[in-house]
């Protein structure tokens, strides 16, 4: 029986300013885990909000963060795994216009109102809107097409490093599931919608060093700056250490073997880039990201191609010393590195950090420090021929849109740890709607129609269709 | 006619409770000039000071902080430019062990109690000592044996960047000096009196690199990290050109002709180095430091030289991205270096910034920007053979102390503004008494007698022994 998207949409229309103040109710509620700030009583919203929608719910505790397990028997045919995140970045930045936290409604051209607010996007707009889709449903069609497992993590932004103790203890349940799905929102800034079928792995650490471990330089304080004369200085040797790693232009990573198992794009990539030839346009990201040239100078698909092929080492953030405004002449005795390396197919989180350590042996550089911050997980694919692919693709098309499919996203999320062994489960994650700026300054989800783009209402629809999709996909 | 020191040095032991509290009085009011916090309040405090000793006194303004410009007419024959400076760094720091501003008396071991405190050593304790020393002779001796004229700036730690304008002001009044001396206490640890006699001039600049300058990269703020693969990082960019400016283990500057005019070690340079040869014991300065090794294994006189005659690039402090706990994953739009240059004879200032752009512009580095904090000022010295040093090695000796002469300090002060032209002041700074950790958490001065050092009581003597043999200073 198919739902009447008519009266659920219609039910959206009607709702959408309860909806849009649940989601301010979210993102007002801290979760930022980096910080260890307002994740537990996040956690406990999200609790709420499972049970109200009608879910046997609880916390799970890890070693860290709890993950809010939801599961909504429809007594239906199909069982999806809903990944959610609760956590959210810091909102350290500069440059915000608005509290972070305050969950403003602000026009924001070219857009009508958005929400400014860090996770308005990345990503509690989207788990509040896939909850008021599923409501909505509820409301109007009494009960949901599939069965639903919410698995709500607070450590995505931490490399979701205790979800494998999740896992572990929840296999039996998680296996009797059909597929994965992760509510997004997938527009592009001019309202294109984009349909990236993977995510990238990554492994993040820190490199360090300090005059203690390296015996040499200042042990336990930063000493006069006079004193380099004669007292070596752990910065300077370590951006002797970090140049060996890049060529002169950042862009290529001279680490040996780092590129030894990258086996994209694949025959399956090159039929979608060929794809992509014909409609790519970069213009929306630049616009986004604020930047007018990529890597090497390319343009169009050969810069969408590093985005979706390349592996990346990159400097997260790095510190040592005065930092201060003026000066504060010091040798300062540490100098602290934060990396992450994105892997693609078919590279291995394993062989990351051994790899770094041999450069910098191999280098010279036994001195250096290397601090895991996160074991990570591995890339995920999925493939366009895929039902679960062809689900989500009717999907946006029925709302009368036609996504552009993209083998992947450069991004990473855990889903290797859903679609490898043991639970071999298909993934797709997508929805209608625009936000941006994840991680940066005034990170927006838009609200409200009428803008180049969907808004908060195309979102929940989008949702609609896709629950509705999922549940009578093939295999 | 001489002073009777025995009168005077009673005076200073019976009310040295009082010297020590007003030293307090000092410290406790902050002035750090780098973040322009208190600065204006001290300026005053040491102009009541000024006024107190008995000195037509005044604030002499410029473009940034005020010089506290005191003369005190004693109807002397000759007359000392006594340079000082009231200004201090921040204390931004982690590991004080008390308030650093709160001027707490601490048992420091091997010492005694010790002033704990931002300022104490570095330069706070001199001044006050100097004055208690001078208010001492006034109420034993009738008059000072000297005419003085105190320049107490508030930017040395700015690099002195507005004392030129001071200057221009009052060439012809400082033209009538005989000399300068800065008061300063030069026992090492272990009550040996090093006697530098000269200075390292500085010049302060940062390097910038940020995507709006370059035109790679992101302009306004940091993005989302896996945009690395096709977005170029400032960080990493900066690391290269940063790697370029170095030998690998950061010790030997490979910018353009940086070592063309060091014109050191002088000929008086190695008789002074044949001498320490006997003397120099570095266990006092490895252990304030907390430093194992010096730069390329160098040890003794061999480091010593390291120390006295090679000029320096040293990275002060830098920052790029997230400083925060955990992770964030950004690719960086901005990095920030702070540098500073230390040069020694014949290097020239206004050379530096010139070869450090040149440098970059020839290893591809243009979009590297410079901001050049301070202009600078040269290195400074004095013969052991002239008249001022002669009559400072005299007061240590008339103190029971045989001073280790050393051709200069590795740091800096303005010296070079009053001992070149148009002005040829000769200048010497010094006095008994110990402190350390200049710029590092727990900067202290000793201030009781019964350890391995002088306290402040031998530190205001040591000055009277000065002020007196420098009024008899011939030539």
């Amino acid at each position: 029986m198919s739902l009447d998207r008519g009266k659920v949409f219609a039910y959206i229309d009607q709702n959408l300013p309860e909806h849009v103040a649940k989601l301010q109710e979210l993102v007002r509620q801290p979760s930022i885990s980096p910080e260890n700030k307002g994740v537990k009583d996040c956690a406990n919203l999200v609790l709420r909000y499972f049970k109200e929608l009608g879910c046997r719910a609880s916390l799970v505790e890890t070693s860290g963060n709890p993950v809010v397990y939801g599961k909504y028997d429809a007594g239906a045919d199909k069982t999806i795994v809903v990944y959610m995140m609760y956590d959210t970045m810091p909102v350290d930045e500069p440059g915000w216009r608005v509290d972070p936290l305050s969950a403003a409604l602000v026009e924001n051209p070219p857009f009508k109102r958005c929400l400014v607010a860090r996770g308005a996007y990345n990503t509690k707009g989207e788990l509040r809107g896939f909850l008021n889709a599923c409501e909505s449903i509820k409301a109007t069609s009494h009960e949901l097409p599939v069965n639903l497992i919410f698995v709500a993590e607070g450590e995505e932004e931490l490399g979701s490093r205790h979800l494998p103790e999740f896992f572990a203890n929840h296999h039996r349940e998680l296996q009797e599931a059909d597929a994965v799905f992760f509510p997004f929102c997938s527009e592009d800034r001019h309202g294109k919608v984009l349909m990236p079928l993977g995510v990238k792995g990554i492994v993040f650490f820190e490199l360090e060093l300090d005059g203690g471990s390296w015996g040499r330089g200042p042990r336990e304080f930063a000493i006069h700056g006079s004193n380099k004369a004669w007292v070596d200085s752990p910065t300077l040797r370590m951006v002797q250490a970090l140049s060996t790693m890049t060529s002169p232009d950042g862009n290529r990573v001279l680490i040996k073997d780092f590129y030894e198992n990258v086996k994209v794009p694949t025959a399956e990539d090159l039929e979608l880039v060929a794809k992509l030839e014909e409609t790519f346009d970069p213009t929306s990201q630049m616009e986004e990201m604020r930047v007018d040239r990529f890597v090497g100078d390319t343009r169009g698909v050969e810069a969408l191609k590093r985005y979706l092929f390349d592996p990346t080492l990159n400097i997260d953030g790095m510190w040592s010393g005065y930092l201060g405004p003026e000066t504060k002449t010091l040798l300062p005795h540490k100098i602290t590195v934060k990396m992450d390396v994105r892997l693609v197919p078919n590279m291995k989180t394993e062989d990351i950090v051994p790899m770094v350590r041999k450069h910098l042996d191999e280098k010279g550089f036994r001195e250096v420090q290397i601090r895991v911050l996160e074991a990570g997980y591995g890339w995920a694919r999925t493939s366009y021929k895929s039902p679960i692919a062809k689900a989500l693709a009717k999907s946006y098309l029925e709302m009368g849109k036609e996504p552009e499919i993209w083998p992947t996203l450069a991004g990473s999320a855990p889903f290797a740890w859903f679609s490898q062994e043991p639970l071999n489960l298909p993934f797709v994650f997508g929805g209608l709607g625009h936000g941006a700026l994840a991680h940066s300054p005034n990170e927006y989800v838009v609200i409200d129609e009428g803008g180049p783009t969907g808004g908060l209402a195309s979102m929940e629809k989008s949702y609609v269709a896709i629950i509705e999709n999922l549940s009578r996909m093939q295999g």
